[in-house]
């Protein structure tokens, strides 16, 4: 199968592009570097360091003697380089992660929520009229996110993609409907996120395009089986306010010895997955394609649900850090309930890699090792959600 | 009140500023011209002789002695411009008609499918960005559409905006919930609508933006109370297989002996609403704002629906015009009910203007006194709504 990886740069798609390769599967790379400018614009780094794509993919080939084609390609601004390079590769399938992917930053500024719709939904739409224009039957696998559907539906389980609903009809008899699940995303990421489903029905419903929509928990994690093989494959660990995902930042802080910053009460609960998942999950939507004609399936790419605070709790009880619970600059509910199914993948064969210690502890140590380079004065979120509420605090530096 | 009509040269932006104006309203106009722009891509023409933005003006505050305050400005591009504009005006209210409004253009290639994406979703989100980053309490009217709901629901009348479900707890329980009625886009144009309310119920939510959606119907007719008072006033007409609308299209069709074209069987039924009662439902619209804290509220701009084989055969009845049926280009059922709740507005004072034998005159004798300026080679559709179709057919001038 041959695959091509839009956004392969990112710190869940240069680990997928990886994962493929070495199941056998043909895996060609687009990136456009925008995470590593993001990185220079807000003065952010990866905490593990993260060489250039040419050594990244030289590296893959001396290793395992398997070439990774790249291109270098804004898939929201260069929409005919996009369809040149779709018809001279003919992929079998598009794994498009080629999205501004951090809730924070998307609500930092005028220019960033701008910058977010802009770029997110101008790389889908691209991708899916250049397929359509050029006649490519490429099956489109997305990673969406569990975002969209926002934390205050009903006790039951949030369903893969389509929800069951009861509908009046004009005698007031009520019957049974299914509707593609109601979003009620909580930052502009999220709402792209919701817009891209939109897309992705009308495209599926007038011109017949194959597509998986993956609606992701929270990744924690940084490595997978293929990027420990080498330092110069390792996987960009994120810490900073804005893109550093929750459990990833409890634990760099852990070891830095740096109060674990809960926002808000801590009662969010949301669902995770680890990267290693992420990558196996994108493997199985790959090989179990939609039919032809077939709606766009939606699957939920989660293992676990979890509390903010519990995982505090536990990360501050394994490491012996302090807890620091501060004002929560998004606007949500202080406590939610989460349950979502997500039996799909497990179905097609997903094993969840759980939030066990063990696992905590590999985590644990790349952060620890690569403590020297952490910039303290990155670790505070400052992103306010509304411009009325304030200057997001800065937490005391341990 | 002193409104912010964008769009403000457009088939409904022109005739809503006049009407505003005529009823006290201090009313300012933005306009980037590309509804002109793209009468010369497309090489058609307004059959009614539309004069320049400055006479348009000029002849208005002679005739009124008010003054309109014109603009040129790109929302969708421009993003500081509009900033400095509406921080130097302060409106109390802005009529959001800056989209590309038409269902066959959006099709029409891959280039109009993504202009139409990148500039309504751009256009609407720049003003929506615009107004939290200067801190402006303006209310937003923005004109959606009836197409964003497909034609596929139950046989209950769409209601305004939300719908009442009946959803499953997790025991099993079915619960009662409203919802924003799910969508099903029938083209890339009604596509950024249903994007477009994604936009709204977010910044409504997230920021306290108090905003009307308007889900109009098929507009028909031409002129207005105002813009019949001079002809440097007149609104525009369009025929031509892109933008003119189905009713009007029969009129100019049967104006000047040419059959009157119907795609498919005719069956389907569309709601329809005269442009008189487009700009008092913006008017109603204006004077009811939301209150602070509201939902974004939906109303139904529609006044009765009709299957387009009946309109054609009311059109023959009265003109003695020949009947043909083509193919359909879109992709869409042959045959469809449709019902709609549109009392929202009649309760806050609309008076529908009917499609009587009269209006039918009045529209009859635009078309008929402008015939020497229709090209008819314009008057076939020829997008297809898939490129896999085959062309569409051209119908042989009569």
């Amino acid at each position: 199968m041959k695959v091509l990886v839009v956004g392969g740069d990112g710190f869940c798609g240069w680990p997928t592009a990886l994962h493929l390769s070495a199941r056998g599967m043909d895996v060609a790379l687009v990136d456009n570097f925008s995470r590593r400018r993001i990185d220079r614009q807000i003065g952010s780094a990866s905490l593990t360091p993260i060489v250039s794509m040419e050594e990244r993919l030289a590296t893959w080939q001396a290793l395992r003697g398997r070439a990774l084609d790249f291109t270098e390609l804004d898939l929201a601004q260069d929409y005919e380089s996009l369809c040149t390079l779709l018809t001279h590769l003919a992929p079998d399938a598009i794994v498009h992660f080629a999205e501004q992917r951090s809730a924070p930053y998307s609500m930092r500024s005028p220019a960033t929520k701008r910058y977010t719709v802009q770029n997110n939904l101008a790389a889908t739409h691209n991708l899916l009229c250049a397929l359509v224009e050029i006649g490519l039957d490429a099956h489109v696998v997305h990673l969406g996110t569990m975002g969209v559907y926002g934390y205050g539906g009903t006790d039951a389980p949030i369903p893969e993609g389509y929800l069951p609903v009861r509908v009046s009809n004009a005698q007031g008899q009520w019957i049974e409907r299914e509707i593609l699940h109601p979003t009620d995303p909580g930052s502009v990421y999220h709402m792209t996120k919701a817009q891209d489903q939109l897309l992705f029905a009308f495209y599926n419903k007038n011109d017949g395009l194959r597509i998986t929509d993956l609606h992701q928990g929270i990744v924690w994690g940084t490595q997978t089986a293929e990027t420990k093989l080498d330092e110069r494959l390792v996987n960009r660990f994120d810490y900073d306010g804005d893109y550093g995902t929750v459990l990833n930042r409890f634990l760099m802080q852990a070891a830095v010895g740096h109060p674990l910053t809960v926002h808000g009460t801590g009662g969010q609960t949301r669902a995770f997955i680890h990267i290693q998942d992420t990558v196996r999950c994108i493997e199985l939507a790959l090989t179990s394609p939609p039919r032809s004609g077939e709606r766009v399936r939606i699957m939920n790419q989660i293992t676990e649900t979890h509390r903010v605070r519990d995982l505090a709790a536990l990360v501050a009880q394994q490491t012996g850090a302090a807890v620091r619970f501060l004002p929560n600059p998004r606007r949500e509910a202080p406590e939610n309930e989460l349950r979502a199914d997500g039996r799909r993948l497990q179905e097609l064969g997903l094993t969840p890699t759980t939030l066990s210690a063990g696992l905590m502890q590999e985590v644990h140590e790349i952060a620890r090792r690569h403590a020297a380079r952490c910039d303290l004065r990155k670790i505070p979120s400052t992103v306010r959600w509304r411009q009325d509420e304030g200057e997001a605090p800065a937490v005391a530096v341990a």
